[in-house]
């Protein structure tokens, strides 16, 4: 596939493509709070600062399924600044629109209502976060679709069949065949690949002259056998794939050599992990198509928070850390504490100067302790840098790659606590409620019972007739019931949560006591 | 005041008023979950069809603070479908927009916004329901004055002090100040107003040329003594107050003798409690303002779901029932069921033959059963009126007016529950619980708990060294999380908290008697 030049004619079609910008994630932090909404704005003003023919998303516009009204109000907010105005759209569709957007309830593309004066038309397949869901089967793109902000396609009803129909594009001689297809569980999509039951619709006439591109938001990497798509399967008369879901940013198009076509994964554009992937440059795409050939040309994204992750493995530094010297923890401290102080430097060289980035970086010093180290304090090295970067509380995290992890039960005596006195019982309880949710997490018994009806759970502990089996169940209802109402919850919720399900857990306890 | 022909002409203006439209109210029901949606649909099809210049809300827009994504999407989609289009706006606003609608990001108003084609502006005050709430201090309104569908306007942002600046509109020689107030709660508004902290400003010029239309949001009703807004609190320059959050139907504008202003109290659109205020049959009006002159025309909503009421008291009828007669409930209710045979065939009478307007009416047939007689099952009742009515489980409303009401403690006596068999138990335990909650309410020593910190709290119990003394604590605080957990959940979401906090209390139960 060769390359067009990057000059503007009324041949080219200029398209933006950005994926997984998750507006709102961490809304409530208050230093990264309105990280996404200022980076979006950044991809919305490069949209209309290259006078883009249109905006291509990959899913996953929203970080929440259903997004606070903050949220909403932000994005509605950036769509009408930024896609609404004067400057006149100069491509048109050939293709059924009521076809193409069929589950709209204004199924037509936003720009040619005469209603709206749009002159970026944003074009988006829904991702994993942002997927169609309840009764009614809305998701959080068909308010913008309904505002008229946003051309939601790509969406497939059936759970067994999918013929993906294309939004059929001209602007002078070129054309483009958009198909999309917004997230679906990764399994299902791959079983019904491997059943024949995805179809992609082709035009009738002059099928070969299209540029064929497809949007899709899947797992690109394996995570288990069927859980990812993988490239083979899709079909080879494809052009170029924009691939969604996947964060690190691969966006220069990587041919796949058994089917040709080529594909961009242009990656988030938040950090959501602090996971070497991530801290790959952010960037988007500014996508050139005329006639067959396309050129990539990439966008470094100015206003990401900057973001450096590095390793470090106790064991090998012997000269450095002796496990059996009392002090060593000490060492390891300063260690780490010199680490955090050569990255937050990179951080401050690696700033753009923009404006609009945020000052503080996220780091993340990821400690190797295995070889009989013992990890130190997190909350007062997390102490020292509260001020400086974006993510004190996780700065360092500490694991065991090397050799097997010992197996630390917490033991779990509830009938220690009622000897406390009550004042100082709510703090240790919570620690110990906080252990045993990590232990129970492993113990498989419990997690076997959650398949089966609680009748049968409270038969089977009653059968054993085993001394604790009461006590056993309701921690294990303690823990059911509070993940149940953690779901979908805000942060604040949750901690207002723990706190009377702790203190339901001493009352508990004192009554067992009894 | 005198009246205006109802002729179109170049200075009159034509008003839709409404409010109390309580989008989203019951959404989930299957019955009633659409009605809402429907005479929002009427109320602006009416706008459509009557031209009218603009539509004034009075508030309570959306039942819920936060609405669900459902009621979002509809919403948008009945503004886009009837409030844009080519018809042109004919009248223009003098004042300062930026002041007028200073906290939106769009301060101006939609009509004038060169991107979006607004033929019917809507103007809107924020109810009770729907107030500016969070971080953020936004409301739902505001989703849909940044999607350009609606002016939010009569917002204040000090508690202290509030100085209201009118909208000033004109359309040829007819010029209105529009005031708004969107809701405040009604005891700091009635100390704003005692203390001379609320102004209306009146704009410098031929001040009395103007006609002063204010919309407001509160109690109009006495609530206790300063828990309303007193209409002669309101400035006596007034022409026209329309007075939202009241649902009942009194939009005929009716003369303060005092202040010489007339009130009109449009009344919600839906019934949401079954009293005889929302059994007044539902209007909108179309307000004709020419000049100093105004007119308020009734037009009838005819989707709105019929509500009938009626009220029975067994003792005025000693001659069909003697609460000696081992038969009596039997007659009560066959007695019941006649009146409610009555009542459906008036709804069924009275239905209007809109297509759009719901089949099954909503009855409430209320007895006093003072004087020794006994409630019958409302369960069975119900049953019966499953396919015929839209509220089957609350017909029949039990109450005593007569006399004093005997006072039935129910015994809560938990360790009665764990002699049971498992299976049995969760539907007992569910009776015991609600009828324990229904106790707990009236109890004061457990309401005055919730005003001390919770340590106080147990430590007046372990003090007393009562017997029971933490049971009663841990009911105490089960009923304290089930009403946390309840805040803002849909009835679904509420029904399987009940699930899991009966269940906890069934263990609860069983720990007490080990």
């Amino acid at each position: 596939m060769s390359t067009v030049n990057s000059q503007d004619d009324e041949d080219t079609f200029k398209i933006l493509v950005a994926t997984d910008i998750h507006l709102g994630y961490l809304e409530k932090d208050p230093v990264r709070g309105n990280d996404t909404f200022v980076t979006f704005n950044e991809i919305l003003d490069h949209a209309q600062k290259n006078e883009v023919d249109f905006v291509l998303l990959g899913g996953d516009l929203f970080h929440e399924n259903k997004p606070s009204r903050k949220t909403v109000h932000s994005c509605l907010e950036s769509l009408r600044k930024y896609c609404m105005g004067d400057r006149p759209v100069q491509f048109e569709i050939l293709s059924d629109q009521a076809v193409n957007f069929h589950y709209s309830k204004f199924p037509w593309v936003n720009y040619q209502d005469e209603n709206l004066n749009i002159s970026i038309p944003v074009f988006s397949i829904h991702g994993n976060h942002d997927d169609p869901t309840g009764a009614d089967a809305l998701c959080a793109l068909d308010i913008l679709s309904c505002a008229g902000l946003v051309n939601h396609f790509g969406r497939s009803t059936s759970v067994e069949k999918i013929a993906i129909s294309p939004i059929l594009l001209r602007k002078g001689r070129t054309k483009i065949a958009l198909y999309g297809l917004g997230s679906i569980p990764d399994e299902r999509l791959y079983r019904m690949f491997v059943n024949k039951q995805v179809t992609m619709l082709r035009p009738k006439e002059d099928e070969d002259s299209w540029f064929n591109l497809f949007v899709i938001h899947q797992n690109r990497s394996k995570h288990g056998a069927t859980n990812y798509i993988p490239e083979q399967f899709l079909d080879d008369f494809i052009d170029l794939v924009v691939w969604g879901h996947e964060h690190e940013c691969k966006i220069t198009p990587f041919q796949n050599e058994q089917q040709r076509f080529y594909i961009s994964q242009p990656g988030s554009s938040v950090v959501t992990s602090l996971s070497p992937g991530e801290a790959v440059k952010k960037h988007i795409g500014l996508l050139h198509v005329k006639g067959k050939k396309m050129k990539m040309e990439k966008i470094a994204l100015e206003t990401v928070r900057t973001f450096h992750i590095e390793d470090v493995v106790l064991a090998d530094h012997p000269d450095l850390f002796n496990p059996d010297n009392p002090n060593v923890t000490q060492a390891i401290q300063a260690f780490c504490m010199e680490k955090v102080e050569l990255m937050l430097d990179n951080a401050e060289r690696e700033r753009l100067g923009n404006p609009h980035q945020p000052e503080k970086p996220i780091i993340r010093l990821r400690v190797d302790y295995a070889g009989g180290f013992e990890p130190f304090s997190i909350y007062r090295f997390s102490q020292k840098y509260m001020h400086r970067v974006a993510n004190p509380k996780d700065i360092i995290h500490f694991f065991r790659h090397r050799g097997q992890k010992e197996k630390k039960d917490i033991d779990l005596n509830f009938g220690k606590l009622v000897s406390r006195p009550t004042e100082a019982m709510t703090l240790r309880v919570e620690d110990l409620v906080k252990q045993y949710f990590q232990t129970a997490e492993k113990k498989v018994q419990l997690s076997l019972l959650t398949e089966r009806g609680m009748g049968e759970a409270v038969q089977e502990f009653v059968d054993k007739e085993e001394k604790d089996a009461i006590e056993e169940l309701v921690k294990f209802q303690l823990e059911k019931t509070q993940r149940f109402l953690k779901e979908r919850r805000t942060e604040a919720e949750e901690e207002k949560i723990d706190e009377e399900v702790i203190f339901f857990l001493q009352l508990i306890c004192a009554l067992c006591k009894e």
